[in-house]
């Protein structure tokens, strides 16, 4: 097995440029997926991505149409098949869009003419995720070179993640026989330093609703209607102010019912990220930090629920005066999920909060926009422990754990519905300029996450 | 004497067709100042009001251009001149422009060819307001055909009226001597009903200002943020739930000081008022009124002062999600003021209460947007009481004293700064249809309206 190992990554090496030059490849495609131009580019790329997993010896491959842009599925087939346990199945989901690049005056190269300058290669998606998906192709197609497959690997690769999946999760519950495994590798959620190879072991959930006020028939005149109408404004403002209390906690009730509690082990092991609070101050510009007393800010992103507004409107906003009172107030407003919080409990407790302040002077009417629970992934979970090895076998260091405060609901479906764990790692740096002009790939880090992911594979064959 | 009044009248009522004719010109001209296509009507209307001006023997008029649409200024000359006292002078304020007339499909007949239907003139601007000021040049003419005028008349007629009058302040300061009269009517406040004439006595004033609040450098991501930084629009809603208390009162400190206590007599004769909460909840449409409490409806928008939510924005508004926490809210505010509230302390106080009670998180910008002070124009004024004596010589019966909730700023100017009560009246009905298809004008009313004129400026000409 020692030299299964050292051939798989000797031969990784020797080919990297090789897969370099298949990444640019990939990077020059236009695959932007906001913008309907390049539709043919994502027909283009979605082609391409079939072709080379096919020239990789992947058995199927194929582009499956969805009601928006396509999904890239594959299939290694069986591995083991006979022996008397049959080696595991991996889901690898990714996605082969890219953000737009515009604005392309700040770009050092073309954004789709990737270049590599000392230790990076510069390109739109370089990071988010075409490196991330070639470098499992790679790793793959390593072992395949120097033996046979230690797991069998499917693919989920789609072409809406930089629009939000609108079709993602339709596709996958038509499609759960063809993507049904043991466990999904997802590397899209980057790492914290060339030096910190990091693990993301939770994600929050989210609860995504509108609140529209309607007060009076018609927009008045604040002169000669002001003081005989309530203002449906303040009405809205008068309800947002009551969702927090004093100490920054959300007031609904049983919010923090559910809420998994931090062990001391596990703040501290969050303490150890090189993420403070002067981090987060310094990335937000904001004046000051601010968030339920009694935790960090990491710990407040990563473990606590929250509320926030996301968008209020109501009435005049242009320039100048307009002496009216408004009709209607509306406001997007979400919160963000913890486990073991319920998202249809919490998006039922808005609602009520919502109904039972409603004062008589006006109606309201409450849109569910999105809901999905929260994500947590255990560090002792298998998948996790066969990856925290790979890792230390390449970096020589354990790698870090952290709770992610963003949602991926389709990594939250293949764990709960399809009972699929989920690993959640990725070869990405903070400065990797993600959606903004010149956009990068740390190499060092990458090359050493292919030889990482030639060893979570032969970890995960073990079992 | 009474041979002056009854023969000014008989001829104002002899020739109420040819006025009728020249009113129809006068609407017949679109002079829509909210609209750049219509600048030559508002030129054409303009000199068509000095041309009639002229006809009626005013021995000065003409065009006088602003920064904006041009003001058309007239004077009589003066009048008694030789006597021991020479008669007062009265400034005539009005305004030639109109409201856009569209939807036009919503119109019986063409708003800018006048038609006559039962009772009533159809067409835009025929009672707000080319119909009040033609009643004032019917009884100008009367008085002249049938002996010399009772008072010296100068007009101040302008062309912005509709668009906020965003001139008119600086022109009148700029020409007071040109202007200085020892009172001034303003017929544009119109009556409660056909058989109800109304003296308004009172306006409130306005201070207008926006608060714009800055959190983050730029909008964040609300999953990767959400918890650490202060949400702006939060910030904000807290604030504006704090300017009012639970019974309805705006918390700014010293807010109420000075305000006008009404007097039981002045409660009871607004008690008296066709305007009854039902009335509010009717015209609002709203599902229940709200306010001040130990104040009816007609008290809180005609005596008591009031704050209001103009506007409101941040972040996300169009369809769907966006989990953006974002980095400014903004909010238009406004505070209708009645005597003797000082806008400069209550727009300061609003400054004050915004600063002393922001939190650390988030930074702030106020613009001050405008500010005109309340104007009290007392029953037993001399201008209120000539007016009072002809509605009764005409109607048969007092007028109504009511308050009003909006604010004139030029008629506030006039008598704050030029020394010059105001009578604020007009003889267009609360169903004209306003700033609204079908607009009209109620012909029993306005010829009583006329007859009212004449005895008016006999009235003050008899001083």
């Amino acid at each position: 097995m020692g030299d299964r190992r050292e051939n798989a990554v000797a031969y990784a090496r020797e080919h990297v440029e090789e897969v370099i030059s298949r990444l640019s490849e990939f990077i020059a495609i236009p695959s932007v997926s906001t913008d309907p131009e390049h539709q043919p580019d994502i027909e283009t790329c979605a082609q391409w991505l079939v072709n080379e997993l096919g020239a990789l010896g992947i058995a199927e491959a194929k582009v499956i149409p969805t009601a928006g842009k396509p999904v890239v599925w594959g299939d290694s087939g069986p591995v083991g098949a006979g022996a008397a346990e049959e080696a595991p199945t991996l889901l690898v989901y990714g996605h082969y869009d890219v953000q737009p690049a515009d604005p392309f005056e700040l770009w050092t190269s073309d954004p789709f003419t990737p270049e590599i300058r000392g230790d990076s290669l510069y390109g739109r998606g370089a990071s988010d995720m075409k490196g991330q998906v070639i470098a499992v192709l790679s790793a793959l197609h390593a072992l395949r070179e120097t033996g046979e497959l230690p797991v069998r690997v499917k693919f989920l690769i789609e072409g809406e993640e930089e629009v939000g999946s609108p079709n993602l999760l339709s596709f996958v519950t038509a499609n759960s026989k063809r993507l049904a495994a043991d466990l999904c590798l997802n590397p899209d959620t980057g790492m914290l330093s060339r030096d910190d190879p990091t693990i993301t072991y939770g994600l929050r959930g989210l609860v995504y609703q509108e609140v529209r006020l309607i007060g009076p028939a018609h927009d008045l005149h604040s002169g000669i209607f002001g003081g005989a109408v309530h203002n449906p404004a303040q009405v809205l403002a008068e309800l947002i102010a009551g969702l927090h209390d004093q100490k920054g906690r959300v007031t609904l009730p049983g919010f923090y019912d559910n809420v998994r509690t931090l062990s001391a082990e596990e703040r501290e092991s969050l303490a150890r990220l090189p993420m403070s609070d002067e981090f987060y101050l310094k990335q937000s510009g904001a004046p000051a930090l601010f968030g339920e007393s009694g935790f960090t800010a990491e710990e407040r992103v990563g473990a606590r629920p929250t509320l926030e507004v996301n968008g209020i409107l109501s009435g005049f906003t242009g320039e100048g005066a307009k002496t009216v009172l408004p009709s209607r107030a509306m406001a997007k407003i979400s919160m963000r999920l913890v486990p073991n919080q319920d998202p249809q409990a919490v998006r039922e407790s808005l609602r009520r909060y919502v109904t039972e302040h409603l004062p008589p002077t006006v109606t309201c009417e409450i849109v569910d926009i999105a809901a999905s629970p929260p994500l947590l992934s255990p560090v002792e979970s298998a998948g996790n422990q066969a990856l925290a090895d790979a890792i230390k076998r390449v970096w020589g260091k354990k790698p870090l754990f952290k709770l992610e405060g963003g949602s991926v609901p389709v990594s939250t479906y293949l764990q709960d519905a399809m009972d699929m764990p989920s690993v959640l790692t990725g070869f990405g740096l903070p400065d990797d300029n993600l959606h903004a002009p010149n956009e990068k790939l740390d190499l060092p880090a990458w090359k050493n996450g292919i030889q990482a992911l030639i060893h979570f594979m032969l970890n995960l064959g073990e079992r």
